[in-house]
């Protein structure tokens, strides 16, 4: 496949939609040395996106072999369709979040969709626009790709190239389970951080100083920008009220069981519901794609520049693999408290040598 | 006030509970040599208790200046009582998470509560027992303490100054204003969490693979054990359901406006509620207290031991400090992506130092 890469790539890649993604996937091009023909409607964005190197203005003679369609997904399927007419040698993707909608409005129009491949690369950035982008944002990244019956084995793989050029894994996948995936792993949990962080909004300081790591973390992503999840949420509505509903009745059940705590089975309800929560944290695909358990330890650093690096420099020279890490401040406290997740053949040894060294290590903070 | 502390906590401290917070704050005085006296209706774990260092079996002729109740919620009334007779000159406390429901249950029968002070301290660990107890688990962390008008100030000192001897910071708050916040900052995040993993334990493969950081983080506490939730969730029942049902009307809202998504008004409903949870999320207190904001970058690390080490060595020498840090792993890649807050004014000289020795530089991801 990477031959045929190397072959088709050569050729000039248009990228139409000067964003975040559109710029982000014209630097990783350009850096490889392909010839990136950037478009877009405003005209500031596209200047923006070839000043910062994301490629050069394209032209009306471009016959690229490959146009990446990078607009909001409200505009998706209208610039699919319109460059599928304008280019009819190329093969045409879409990064949009959303993959059922615009494939189904460009059926429903009746375009030929044989030269059309959807695609979703699972990256983004706090931040968008031009001035944000970055080649790397991409790597290591799930890209969904889906293809259809029509499609070819090689325009699959031009697409499917596109991705691995950029670092990330493609995955093959229907436009209906795209969506149903990314309402499940992604629009519902965005949506219930900002409901929950909206109950903090409200709250008296005095409660908000006993918030410690649990509810930061999962209210960290409400802090995502209104304007684009409206976007994305409108445009994958149903599976998202699919999971919300169904949400909603979990909840429901909850409070019910709350409501008289004494009654015959209340208790249960209640055990089963953080039972379960168990056993879909469980699930979640870990460190390389696996579900390994690590040990955790807590060291306290000095708030001071360097201490971080002399604890991981001896954590190295211990031998311990740093597998995950969090770093905890205290309110009003001068220090941090680090969490260290090692392997659990290295707890001990991770642990004993760092107290040699005379690091305090604290335990495994849970509020 | 430390005066007073070293005075009173000179005498002997009596624990009821070797469970994980009663051996732990075992340790802790013990470590200061204080004369720490256990008790527990589980020989075993008492024994455990003792033999790891909590302190001494508890002797009929004690005479304690300060009791510790650190039993589970639904028996902590009934030991508090039995304490305040048994022990007609001490001080007693209990380290419940809930402080409204034993309180009520004590003065519902009549208790003379002159000499109670109901506190909880806001630590923990996910693995609970004598066997988990460390002295370290109190350090930098919030410590409610609950006078009420009876209460003498020598008594309220004398537990103030064990949450501070321990390291924590104790905070005066009402039974019913403590468990209203840890309604909101903990119990609730605690049902959600649990909840939405939940939505994830019956998910196809496939679509788990889409999981990114965020829903990683929003459902990170759904690992707790149920047992202890049980208790905890039934113990403060009408706070829980009070912001449940809040929740449970906001997310009807939003699944409604979703129903219809081209309706008039129901793009500005999920505008509300995504822009009101960024206003709770900047709520929430982090490093010291503050609401400081920090600039992000992401780092490529190998996934070898020692490049941590010299990552945060290397900053250092830049003088940088790291302000917060987060470890990301790619599904099915051989590295990972190290996410790293600094102070704004630092931001250009840490990436450009970086990059200059080598470092390869991503971006803040986002999915």
């Amino acid at each position: 496949m990477n031959e045929t890469v190397a072959v088709r790539l050569s050729g000039t890649v248009r990228i139409v939609g000067a964003g975040l993604l559109g710029a982000s996937i014209g630097h990783a091009l350009t850096a490889k040395g392909v010839d990136v023909a950037l478009a877009d409607t405003s005209p500031a964005q596209l200047r923006l996106a070839v000043d910062y190197g994301a490629g050069r203005l394209a032209a009306d003679d471009d016959r690229p072999v490959l146009v990446v369609v990078a607009v909001p997904p409200d505009v998706t399927a209208d610039v699919v369709q319109a460059e599928l007419a304008r280019h009819p040698e190329a093969v045409v993707t879409d990064v949009a979040s959303v993959k059922l909608e615009p494939y189904r409005t460009l059926r429903d129009r009746g375009v030929d969709l044989t030269r059309y491949i959807g695609s979703h690369p699972l990256a983004g950035r706090e931040r968008g626009g031009a001035i944000s982008a970055r080649a790397d944002i991409f790597i290591g990244r799930p890209w969904v790709v889906c293809r259809d019956a029509e499609t070819r084995p090689a325009d699959l793989a031009l697409v499917e190239s596109l991705a691995l050029e950029l670092g990330a894994m493609p995955l093959e996948m229907t436009p209906e389970e795209h969506d149903r995936a990314v309402a499940l792993t992604s629009h519902v949990p965005q949506v219930v951080a900002s409901l929950l962080a909206g109950r903090l909004a409200d709250a008296d300081d005095g409660a908000l100083r006993l918030a410690g790591q649990g509810v930061r973390d999962t209210t960290r992503i409400a802090a995502s920008a209104p304007e684009l999840w409206v976007q994305i949420l409108g445009a994958n509505a149903a599976p998202v009220v699919e999971v919300l509903d169904a949400l909603a009745a979990d909840l429901a059940q909850v409070a019910d069981a709350l409501r008289d705590p004494d009654r015959m089975g209340a208790r249960r309800v209640m055990a089963e519901a953080i039972r379960h929560g168990n056993e879909g944290v469980e699930r979640l695909p870990g460190k390389h794609g696996q579900n390994r358990r690590f040990e955790q330890f807590v060291v306290m650093v000095d708030d001071t520049a360097g201490q971080l690096g002399r604890l991981f420099g001896e954590l190295g020279e211990l031998g311990v693999n740093v597998e995950d890490l969090r770093l905890e401040h205290s309110p009003g406290a001068q220090f941090g408290l680090a969490e260290i997740s090692v392997a659990p053949a290295t707890l001990r040894g991770a642990i004993e040598g760092l107290e040699a060294r005379g690091w305090r290590i604290a335990s495994t903070t849970n509020d």
